[in-house]
């Protein structure tokens, strides 16, 4: 398998992906406490066990009455109404309404038997004898929630395959369910390598480097609410490569590998993945920068990704091609609609036509807007990415951007 | 004090919350494993410990040179270079090159001795005798980065009161930081209130409701890197009030009320905030929808905020409100750049002029573009914004919006 025989764009390259993975895409779910289920995806539809709100609700302070019985009623033509109680809150009423019969009620209390609308006390005035004065009329069911209003029994609550956020667990406690069903968190064994590659704690010597792919490529899994399996850092040795392919691919959902960056680190990575199963390496080579050497393949289900070992340009590509594959092993859809930020270009760029380019860039708010400068220096450090904000796109089709473009900036969380 | 009075608008009471807050935050810190510091902010301002690369180092695959013994080299007129060794991957290297001489090397290797570019393998063709011809001239410190080209010694790496995403982990790691300091959670307090409020898990009564806001509350909080202390849910009494703000002062950053929504509550908690500490009660009452009845207090350096007992309600006050708070407690710009979703709005929408209201609306996908739809029904309901995927706002100085209008998206999260 030669590389860069042909290069795909993107594109292409995940289309593949997706398309090769897709029918192996089988979820199994978990029970997990509702109120830490935040990040994660259901893995049933959730309806509501009972209507909410479960009675009729005051949504005001004020009197509960019968709505037709303040019809006329205005500041010069007052209604008046005997007050045959005080609702409790918290608490069933047995209270009933006969006509012009109201019961003092607050916020979030249940109306009695009959009531159907409620006076605001401000639009009242209590006169001797339990007796008030309305001075507005109101229409049937003003000032308050029906029951089921806001949901009714069986409605769905929590549509299938839906991330979790605060508002959901919020609708789901609301309604007293206190355990759902998630999609596991699929399991991602992430594999260093390089015979130049050590570990971050340990003593370095002239010739090493510390690994860092390991770690945000850790941050970036988790952050898609997927579960880290660090492998740890392999020598550059094809049978190394295969005996740890070997060992995470039964108990991995997709493996990761940052390859050692030699031409021949790169040939044996691809070979070595070619054997763990089929249909096997899918494109080898894109046409991004950064990213070029990126390998994808799906072994028997599994998606393997062969990273460039440069911590830069392997958050890159991480960013977005194993985000949208965790997203989609997750039930979610691949490419959901994401927020970015608008901006002004600070100078012009080149990039090379036919070639997708990816360009760090720190924002800068100033009186004219805000601006997009990009990262100086050599782009392909990690170092420059912590300098920057989000990355910006040069398209395939074009062959730079002008200062003074508006550009998109995608941000790096 | 009287509520509502006077209604400020959410910026003044913004304004006046930070500013009478600002004074007095001290943000203490704590260190911990730089790997697990994604999302947390730097309390110490990091330097390189010493220059990245550590070496001159080749980021191609070929052959290390002196570049001017390359000069004038073409396909026709090749260089002849003498092959003195192979650089090993992650060791020091002890080669020196003379005149003419040249070492392989592989991508992240070694640069010897007075070599000071590389010449790429596709450019090179071996001859006999350890003999290779070189088809291209190079230029000096081509195809390599040089020692201190990421970072030099002592250059900031992290500043002070920054965010740590995985890039910044990555950076910190590259240069061995494996520990790193961090400002403290601050921790928030969050007091449910209400006679009618009942635990999720609690079997609930005609009359009841359960507690949402503790669980939305404590996931933003969260998500803010904050850290959430639920006290639980209190009676609709004075005395309990003052007693959970009493307890929960001198252990929090921050406090949240969810107060009983009856004009009654409301007001007691005014009183009861108001007795906390100096200044106390910087603003009740809001001209926003939902919100308006919003509590805003700093007493005694801590901020303190009554938020409607609604849950939907409660959540868009914390979002617009809470998080600022949070960013400005670990040091950082309370109003950071964010992204967002521009959409066509599908209908009319009213508003009561001098009101900012916020609106939960879906997005959808449609071949005109993306489309933002007000989720109908009353807004009111936590139920509405989990159907929702973000909030739209109409400003204060408008009255409605027209179908058709671009808006911006927030994200809920």
């Amino acid at each position: 398998m030669p590389e860069f025989l042909t290069l795909l764009t993107p594109q292409e390259a995940r289309q593949r992906m997706l398309e090769a993975l897709s029918p192996h895409v089988r979820l199994s779910s978990e029970t997990i406490p509702t109120r830490e289920a935040v990040g994660r995806v259901s893995a049933q539809e959730v309806r509501a066990p009972h209507p909410l709100p479960m009675f009729h609700r005051a949504t005001v302070d004020g009197y509960a009455v019968r709505a037709e019985d303040t019809f006329g009623a205005s500041e010069s033509l007052p209604a008046y109404f005997r007050v045959v109680g005080e609702i409790p809150m918290g608490k069933q009423t047995t209270l009933a309404l006969a006509a012009m019969e109201a019961a003092l009620i607050h916020t979030g209390g249940m109306l009695p038997s009959n009531a159907n609308a409620v006076v605001m006390i401000e639009q009242t005035q209590r006169i001797a004898d339990g007796e008030i004065e309305v001075y507005r009329a109101v229409s049937a069911w003003e000032n308050t929630i029906r029951l089921g209003e806001e949901v009714k029994e069986g409605e769905i609550v929590l549509p299938l395959h839906k991330r979790i956020r605060a508002v959901e667990v919020g609708g789901l406690l609301a309604l007293g369910i206190t355990q759902v069903e998630v999609v596991r968190k699929p399991k991602v064994g992430i594999v260093s390598s390089g015979d130049e590659v050590i570990p971050p704690e340990q003593t370095i010597q002239i010739g090493q480097v510390r690994d860092v792919n390991t770690y945000t490529l850790s941050a970036l899994v988790r952050q898609c609410s997927g579960e880290a399996i660090p492998y740890g850092i392999l020598p550059d040795q094809e049978e190394a490569l295969r005996q740890a392919l070997s060992d995470l691919k039964p108990r991995c959902d997709m493996i990761l590998i940052t390859a050692g960056s030699s031409v021949s680190a790169r040939d044996y990575t691809a070979r070595v993945i070619q054997q763990m199963g089929a249909p096997g390496v899918l494109a080898h080579g894109i046409n991004t920068r950064p990213g070029k050497p990126t390998i994808f393949a799906v072994c028997d289900g599994v998606p393997i990704l062969g990273l460039p070992g440069n911590p830069m340009s392997a958050y890159v590509i991480a960013l977005h091609f194993v985000k949208p594959i965790l997203f989609l092993l997750q039930g979610l859809p691949w490419n959901p609609i994401t927020p970015r930020i608008e901006a002004t270009l600070t100078i012009n760029l080149n990039s090379q036509a036919g070639r997708e380019d990816w360009l760090p860039v720190r924002l800068i708010q100033t009186e004219q807007g805000l601006q997009a400068e990009p990262v100086f220096g050599k782009s392909n450090m990690i170092l420059a990415l912590s300098r920057a904000d989000g990355l910006i796109c040069i398209a395939a089709d074009a062959t730079g951007l002008a200062a003074g473009e508006q550009v998109f900036v995608e941000p790096i969380d």
